[in-house]
């Protein structure tokens, strides 16, 4: 259909999105044009400064206004343990928890040689590059998903840290709390299983 | 969760849009992220571009960069017909059809006191105000889409103009081309056989 030149680019900037196809995109291009003009102004900027004003910790890889971000430039936090994890996002859910008190590393992906993401397209040769140079990490604990993916990331790592004689472990398998052993996968609770703890 | 603050701002902004929640929102924002920077940069200008750029023409009420609007200003068009609409894109998908030579009238809504909206809340005034400039109208198409609110918008529209002598018809409702009489419900099927036509 033929739209007016400035609706048709947003409709091509909003098909950019993931899981956003052109019927949508027509929709949120078209409600754009009523929202209140103040909103649409403040969104425009937020995009600007969401590319601006972030960047990856030279450090760590975690998204961050300065650099180094909040936690690699934390004195107080424990320097001998590095949690490695897929996403800025995983580092904020620890956070959250806020039982974890050592320092991270972001991968920002995982290995998966059928999308062509290698070694070299993931922050894994900083981390090697940083354990060479603080040599009081002891610890490195690998927090990746449980996808096929990001255990053989995992594996990838451990295999790469261990000669180095670091501690390598990774998160605890097993049934999420408050979930149901009947709709529970057999891989789950084999590893539950496995890791069974005494009472 | 506590994100770097430009993040928090672009998942609210992402939040405003319909049908989108703090998941999408989050999840819409850390892709953002990742997103070429001039994708973004196009992303950001579009919005404000829709909201600079265009504006509803002063005559028909329709989207558009000059005003009056290409088809207003169109010496071409057929100024004794004008046919009422809900949307700019109900303008849209009638030019596509391209049958269609005469005038628009977009009301930006249809009557929903339930919503709270009133004849005030939408163009039906400009439209009365243009009827009684511009004598040489004929026909007043009413092009509502068949919903509970459009029919009664159409009815109210019909009893403003009609009493000024001009004719007022309405879309004809149907089977759809190419629908399957089985799965048509019954307010359909009824409309089909009291509108149907000698072949």
């Amino acid at each position: 259909m033929q739209y007016p030149l400035p609706i048709a680019h947003l409709i091509d900037s909003y098909m950019k999105l993931p899981g956003i196809g052109e019927k949508t995109a027509t929709r949120l291009a078209f409600y754009t044009l009523d929202m209140p003009e103040q909103d649409v102004q403040e969104f425009a900027k937020s995009l600007t400064e969401v590319k601006q004003d972030l960047h990856q910790c030279s450090i760590c890889g975690n998204i961050t206004e300065q650099d180094p971000c909040a936690i690699c430039s934390n004195p107080e936090r424990d320097q001998t343990t590095i949690m490695v994890v897929e996403q800025p996002k995983d580092v904020m859910a620890f956070e959250e928890m806020g039982e974890y008190n050592g320092l991270y590393h972001v991968l920002h992906g995982v290995l998966s040689p059928m999308d062509g993401v290698g070694p070299e397209e993931i922050n894994i040769k900083s981390l090697i590059t940083r354990l060479q140079k603080q040599d009081q990490v002891k610890e490195v604990i690998l927090a990746l998903n449980s996808t096929p993916e990001g255990e053989s990331t995992a594996m990838y790592i451990s295999k790469l840290i261990k000669p180095a004689g670091i501690k390598v472990t990774r998160l605890a398998a097993g049934l999420a709390v408050g979930s149901d052993i009947e709709y529970a996968n057999s891989i789950t609770l084999k590893r539950a299983v496995q890791g069974r703890t005494s009472l």
